[in-house]
């Protein structure tokens, strides 16, 4: 990443107002379940990584038009990740609702990079990194950034 | 992080061999069951999360003679994650074996650094990094980290 | 139970048809993600119950105008379960959308009985039967369960 | 079921002592984590779904002599649930070791029935029901129980 990332001062992560995003950019709700939470009160950390990859999930759909479920079911197109990061600027807690935004970092050959900003009440509670590598599930070797998922990929980072 | 970290190449992270660490270093075993895994097959990413907590957990008892449990139930000092990071090298699969080992990497005020890296066969599979914090759980803030738990830390790191 | 259940021909569990509950009764759409389900392709069953869960943390919401997350939370008035069951009459895989609605089976004096048909696309494909005791979750004994509840849930159960 | 289920009196089930099942029965142990439990500080019900199906594929390698994860993975044979069930008596909280032990009930054409124990400290904390139905993954379709795992099935019943 070169060019300056929202929400890191000195490079580290700060946590961004809603208002510090595109006023029209993509963004979907979750809730926070009971079965999300621990016995410390709060979130227990893997749940957020699964919240953030239903946002995933609902972003192919409502955001670049495609079947997430289809590129692995009958495309047996992986989506996994190389890596996947979070930081955690507040703790959520079991009736909390977040609006959580995905944005599209850079698209390389045979991968590419989202941010996850989640808000809550305007403030950011925490941010996810992911880098999506495709890759073919019949021989689990990355494969090219199928065409139909490039475009909407560009597409979306344009918007 | 100011030394060097082992398994990275140019800012890039690489595989390790087991052989690459400590043969003393403190390490335990985690089986992946099917409810790990997800229609790829694979690992599903936020399970991972999940395998990391556990192996911290076994951790604390296992290697820093501290009862993980005790600390958030009956002294309510959470060691949540300012933030989370996992690197993923190859897929992992049901039936699989995990040799995971803990490093600590910094020990500050009210937090420290691990790394995880868990071995399949010898090479690394996947690399975790954990800040936890230390916090009231009474009024969720942070607080130093608690003398018994950063002299333990203290002598992991020195041995 | 004593009434007949709908749904069950010689004891043997039979899936319903939405057409086969009340037209009014309240119900709620959960969609099937990828991180419920296992290498089978399908959902992996500890998920279902999770599903259920949430269910029901939107229903006390949606139907009974209460909040389960207080109940929890401030009022320290456990919602758990001393049985929990499922019938499964057809595989579930991502993508799917269910509408599962709830029933008031029996309300006794610390413990009451929901049952909860999840259809899709117009046929039950799962149910779920779970007697919920309301406990005080400082000693963790049950208690009788609370006023308000006891109100919304009979007056659920007549409309 | 016609034969009489222990801990089972007047149709309601109660909890049994580890001694009142046979002395060499196998049985595994698994430890209570922090991510199993909820913010009431005890396991969250779904989890204990998924806590017996890791018991399950433990028995069926190290009681059956078979591999779960071939049985799903190379041979494409589901061994899937058309019902669950759990029965509570008592909470379980993260540092609890559970000793769960399986029993054979029932084996038929496509299908069979498991009993699931758990105790803590000797005495039984829940139990588990569940009816497996072996499936043919590529249709999705029942078949008939293969005949390796009838056979362990059968050995494991009579032993």
């Amino acid at each position: 990443m070169n060019k300056p990332v929202p929400g890191v001062v000195d490079g580290r992560p700060t946590p961004l107002r809603r208002a510090d995003l595109p006023a029209g950019l993509w963004s979907t709700e979750m809730h926070i379940r009971f079965g999300h939470c621990d016995p410390a009160g709060i979130v227990y950390t893997p749940k957020f990584f699964d919240i953030f990859n239903v946002v995933i999930e609902k972003w192919y759909e409502g955001a670049l038009g495609l079947d997430y479920y289809e590129f692995i079911g009958k495309r047996r197109i992986g989506l996994g990740y190389v890596n996947a990061h979070a930081d955690f600027f507040s703790p959520c807690t079991m009736g909390d609702t977040l609006d959580v935004a995905v944005i599209v970092e850079r698209i390389g050959n045979s991968s590419f990079a989202l941010r996850l900003h989640a808000f809550r009440d305007g403030t950011e509670a925490l941010r996810g990194h992911f880098t999506v590598v495709t890759t073919d599930l019949t021989i689990h070797k990355s494969m090219p950034v199928p065409p139909d998922l490039r475009a909407a990929l560009a597409g979306y980072a344009k918007a």
